[in-house]
């Protein structure tokens, strides 16, 4: 499988990046990240040119990291600035380095050429930043399950009803049409549904007595980000401009594509209500891991059934229109790049 | 590897087969089995069209399977009854559904085409209806290995003086010569072993004082059926004819391919002596299973080797007779049916 | 992989052969060894060639082993003595026996024609059977590695400074130079470094106030066979002539490879000094224990990368030299091994 590269993609949470050499896997690729002296992020290939032992498993001296096998030492850029035994520095003693970036509480990784490295291109969400909101750190979930099939999960607000009864869903948005579009930024699948009991999560805050209009939209940024927008408001009461005097909910989620097989969903929230209390953001938190759970069940289970048959081609639902939307937009992204680089090399 | 699909497999025991959705692998396709509210059972593809989700991990509604991810429905027959958010159903929105049957004591599944079904093709015993018998379910025992390596041993008297000292050999089987047929039915292999010591089995009845005589009549038909007649009497005192009269046991293994490397032996025993003991129903169980456990270590090894040796042949023994019989038949009645099937498509 | 085959390899230690059958396995072959009557060393392959159950799961009858399943019978030269049920023998009736020894503590298989097995080929080390020596078997380290790249590292002494900071370096000999050379048995390593803090295993003896010289050299003969003499003494008082006036030890390694990803160290060491202190022996090889488990876990790591990017080159550094002139010989040994047996079978 091939993988957009010139895009950047979440590697784990900020605070996760200290002092220690830690050892991350992404696209396929094994990177060692660590917090220079100065508080910035450096990332490097995690495999010694020499005899391929991961950097991780070696030392910090300053920036620096010394190979735990023979001692050959690699600057911040990857550059080899040592080799015990000898004076003279091949070429070839090089490992890759990676830019690096932190927003959203999660450290970013750009896995294509460096020089078009931009952090402008860092997905964000201003609610984030903004006091008047609270944002809770939710978990890295792992799923045994290629990053796409999940990314179809997350554009798709048809299943809640049959996988998030307990949380997110009530029967009655069975059939409520879906609505998508594909958007400057990315795809954009919604629905309202009106004047219906509110959802779980909705109905345990005590604020609506009875009926509620609710509304989700789901929104895709390239290569793997997700932010699901969904609140509640008394019936009748908003529409799409001013929803924001509801109880709305951003549940984010950030994906890291391990490999072709495995993703890990860094999520969070953001909320527009009774952002002082602690309690809430624990119970929120909990649902929520609760229903992403129970997406990973699935997923995980779609992905032995793929392993399983691996000829067999799924059908198309209506409900499909978003997920579709955005793996035709992947395919073109990844395809473009690849007959760039294909362009370059013929080029040069 | 090819199996044989007009066929009647054992599924698992009929008192498995509830209210629940149960997932079984069989020639390596997964189905989702469950009790309909008349009675019968039903059997479907254990994956949805869609998304590939197991049926098995959805809800019935009635004698219908709602999938567990977008509520696409099914009924018995595979067809879908209803899908969320849209009106028509396309035509390929439907999942295989199986034949199934109900005799011995378990549920059999036909893996061919459905209008070739014919419960006359079961295997049956009649012992195992007759009140002056005794039929004991033994268990269901998985073996890590190719259930045609199972049913050679099923087929193959020699090895029991090798493998089962302790419970249904004593040494003097060791040179007794084995015969063996193809028979209408399958394939048979036999021999009588005259005036020695009783088996360990028939000993701990305390039936007899001295020597006996001791009969084995192994009985394979396809696809995957073997039932071992043993039974012991008095030295002279009986004939092939008269055999009944003796103590008489039909141990009855019946096979699920799961896959080319696993399969699971459904056993029980049938007998005619004590047949109100509860305490030998357990004996001759405990017995019966500790054998049985004794061939799993051996077939699960020689798996292991065949997986490590895949180039090399065996060589062939008088005593491989019967098996080699059971093998040239099970490789023709395939054979025959691949040829059919190509007939049919190249007439269509 | 190829590997040589006209060679001793060690399979396990002497005192582990005894009267029962055990299974190895060696160059990807499974083996069954057992002690004789008269207490020399048998090897079969562990392959019954009817169903190729491992013949280590069946039993003895003085020297013969008769197969688990059906009692075939092979005597210790790998021919069938006995088939029941049947007169004949054919020839194919038969498995492959294998030349053993016995040196160093250590049982040994000959895994090329048997003709050419030669116990004066067997490595050896002298002071290992010297009284003025004390010679302490280890233990057998199981790596799952190449043996290669073990080997590697016993030819390295440059991983020391890195890998070995608490037993066997000091930060000392960090830059000091390498040399190597083939000899006519193999390849040899080495460096000395002069009036430097002593390493912590002889620094643990106490038999230095200040400063010594050491010495290293790692002595490789093929195709697996490791011995590493290391030793030290006052500063300027000994020459590579008279080093075994100084406190001397031989670290030995003999190496299994089991197959291409796998291998077990099987280690001991021999030393001149305190050879009546049992106390020191286990310090000592509690210390080497430690040591060679940081390697292990050096090279399974890399052994895991190598299977991740299995097209990456690696880069070489002038500390290569040594592991390079072995990796040279030993392709140069098993290709002639290969164009002689192809002339051969060309001539036949």
């Amino acid at each position: 499988m091939s993988f957009l590269r010139n895009a950047w993609y979440p590697l784990c949470w900020s605070a996760e990046v200290g002092e220690g050499l830690a050892s991350h896997r992404v696209l396929g690729e094994r990177v060692v990240v660590y917090r220079r002296t100065d508080g910035t992020i450096a990332a490097l290939e995690d495999c010694c040119p020499h005899k391929f032992l991961p950097l991780s498993m070696g030392r910090r001296h300053g920036d620096r990291i010394e190979c735990g096998y023979h001692g050959m030492t690699f600057d911040c850029t990857g550059r080899c600035t040592s080799i015990p035994g000898q004076e003279v520095i091949p070429a070839t003693a090089a490992v890759r380095s990676y830019p690096m970036a932190e927003r959203l509480g999660l450290a970013w990784i750009w896995m294509g050429a460096a020089e078009k490295a931009d952090e402008s291109l860092l997905v964000d969400l201003p609610q984030y930043h903004d006091p008047a909101w609270k944002a809770v750190h939710g978990a890295s979930l792992y799923n045994a399950a290629n990053y796409l099939n999940l990314i179809d999960n997350l554009l798709d607000p048809s299943h809640v009803t049959f996988v998030h009864g307990s949380t997110l869903a009530t029967p009655g948005g069975r059939d409520v049409p879906v609505q998508s579009e594909k958007t400057d930024a990315g795809v954009t699948v919604w629905r309202w549904i009106l004047d219906s009991p509110p959802i779980p999560v909705f109905a345990k805050t005590g604020h609506f007595k009875g009926n509620a209009d609710r509304w989700h939209y789901y929104m895709f940024t390239p290569p793997s980000n997700c932010i699901i927008d969904f609140g509640s408001g008394e019936p009748g009461a908003l529409t799409e401009e001013t929803r924001s005097q509801g109880l709305q909910i951003y549940a984010c989620h950030f994906i890291t594509p391990v490999d072709d097989e495995n993703c890990i969903d860094h999520w969070l929230h953001v909320r527009n209500f009774r952002i002082d209390d602690p309690v809430l953001d624990a119970q929120l938190n909990a649902d929520l891991a609760g229903a992403f759970n129970e997406d990973k069940a699935i997923l995980e289970a779609i992905q032995e059934q793929e392993r399983r048959y691996p000829e067999r081609r799924q059908i198309r639902l209506a409900i499909d229109g978003g997920p579709n939307r955005m793996r035709m937009m992947m395919r073109k992204l990844i395809e473009a790049e690849e007959q760039a680089a294909a362009g370059t090399s013929t080029a040069a």
